[in-house]
């Protein structure tokens, strides 16, 4: 077992080896672009580093994590669509640097590459880990429409919320981690605990990539804070201010997150006023805290060296420390 | 063995039994709607017919079947897109009905519930489908990618374009075929013979459909003819009389099919007496039956009964001569 920064340079490496020469290269210059696009590689680490934790090399897992990092990216090209976004870790878009068809089609080929990643296994670990595949890339999908559908809706709930980030972000997660244990060929019962535990530590995640974007410091989180807020992003602080507050604070809330302004400096400190006062942003910590915890739960419950799960805690915590 | 009509109606009843209730509704109702806008269902059918050629109940290929129907419906809903199209078999398009994100995204379900509709097979059986499914896929894209890039280019080859048509059309017809053979255990042999069969008849069916565009019966052919002269398509006709013409109709035609004009009536006619005259319009016909005749030929070197050899070959003159 190595530390996170061995398992990031051999999965680098591994893909700079993938990148792809085949023809037409209208199709595949796209793909090769946006892989190479950076960033942390999370996913395929997740995968690599469970195979090992199983006793399995991490470069039996190569295949299964380049598989999810390819589809992760392939999602990345289609919602950057659906969301019209002109940029992805300060670069172009494909379909701003391309055109949308281009980011369609070339999407489409990803999703099917990913697939094809699996092909080196043998027949009933490849069944293994496209039927898992399928199941995790159904749900991306899933959330990202409820996403889409929450955009236009005011009666949100706190459960569909969690359902949605669930789904689209943090199954991928708790199969990346799955994948590495089918390789292994760990139990079933140690495949679905990984899974768990990489779920609640996706939703905690992204729980609180919601609480950063309000409440982060500009200087080290990644994005623009109060990017959720200027775009009216239904989010785990907004949903709860909802619920929390007072009719007056509560018609405030709505009012401010049906308009789209020039100038959102004002907007943005009474909204987190809001978070603040209604109790929101304190159970949105809280929240954070209790999915954690139940990650970490599960890792208990393994029968896994104490070595691994302090690994798997030390990157736990890394991961959720990381800007607070 | 039973005839084609059988096997329509039996994969239309399974069809209608897939009708998707799951949530969230405005991700799986455009997929119900584009499953049920009907079409002759020709690649499921070939998948039965193949598996009940090779001694398989055809019921064990539905979900082969069904896969190849959802994955043909999954590049009409992103092709639509991609070509604007507001029509597909007289009624409104997927992202015309909803929009361009429900397009692509109720499109990236289905090319995944084509792979999970393969799960129900035993580990090798489905390591095998899902195998050509990719590969199969992937030319699908690359095939739409060329046409693509056909569309800005004025020195596309014959042997470009042929490979063009084989990829965004023929290799499903033949992958179609060939999974039912892998359905019905084929040997290898029997399996790579019936995917040359259907792939060479879908080439000439395909060319044949160029050639139907220019000279159909309006009263029969189901398209406008003259539409690819029209939207100015390179086709087969149009880059053999490219090939054959002296410099004078060559020129026109570049001429001719660098316009978008309102009124097409005399480059409609114009265009068609060059396709004859330069001897395009003889090539296209003779190249149909080249391609035909190599899927018959393919089918006389198989050890299948003479009965069946002979419903395969009505099924093809049958397709072959449906408009002419």
């Amino acid at each position: 077992m190595q530390h996170v920064q061995f398992y990031q340079d051999e999965f680098t490496s591994f893909l700079n080896g993938f990148t792809i020469h085949r023809e037409p290269i209208s199709l595949y210059n796209p793909i090769n672009y946006i892989l190479q696009l950076g960033g942390k590689r999370l996913r395929p680490v997740l995968t690599l580093m469970a195979a090992e934790i199983f006793e399995e090399n991490y470069t039996t897992a190569l295949n299964a994590a380049l598989s999810i990092e390819v589809f992760h990216n392939f999602s990345l090209v289609h919602d950057d669509i659906m969301d019209g976004a002109p940029l992805r870790r300060g670069k172009e878009t494909v379909h701003e640097k391309w055109n949308i068809n281009t980011g369609i089609l070339s999407g489409d080929a990803m999703l099917i590459m990913a697939y094809q990643l699996f092909e080196s296994y043998e027949p009933k670990t490849f069944q293994a880990l496209a039927k898992l595949f399928s199941k995790t890339a159904l749900e991306v999908c899933e959330g990202q429409q409820y996403d889409v559908d929450f955009e236009t809706r005011n009666d949100v709930s706190v459960s569909e919320y969690l359902k949605m980030i669930e789904y689209k972000t943090a199954v991928l997660v708790g199969a990346a981690m799955k994948m590495g244990a089918i390789v292994a060929n760990a139990s079933e019962e140690d495949q679905n605990n990984i899974y768990e535990f990489g779920k609640n530590l996706g939703i905690a995640f992204q729980l609180q990539d919601d609480y950063l974007d309000a409440f982060g410091d500009p200087k080290t989180f990644g994005k623009q804070v109060g990017g959720d807020i200027i775009e009216n992003k239904k989010t785990y602080l907004y949903i709860k201010a909802l619920e929390f507050s007072e009719d007056k604070n509560k018609l405030k809330l709505l009012d401010l997150f049906s308009k789209t302004l020039d100038n959102n400096d004002e907007k943005i400190e009474t909204v987190k006023t809001i978070f603040i006062e209604s109790g929101s942003a304190e159970a949105t910590k809280t929240a954070i805290e209790a999915y954690t915890k139940k990650a970490f739960g599960v890792l208990e419950s393994m029968s896994i060296s104490e070595e691994k799960r302090m690994l798997l805690k030390a990157f736990g915590n890394n991961l959720m420390n990381r800007t607070v």
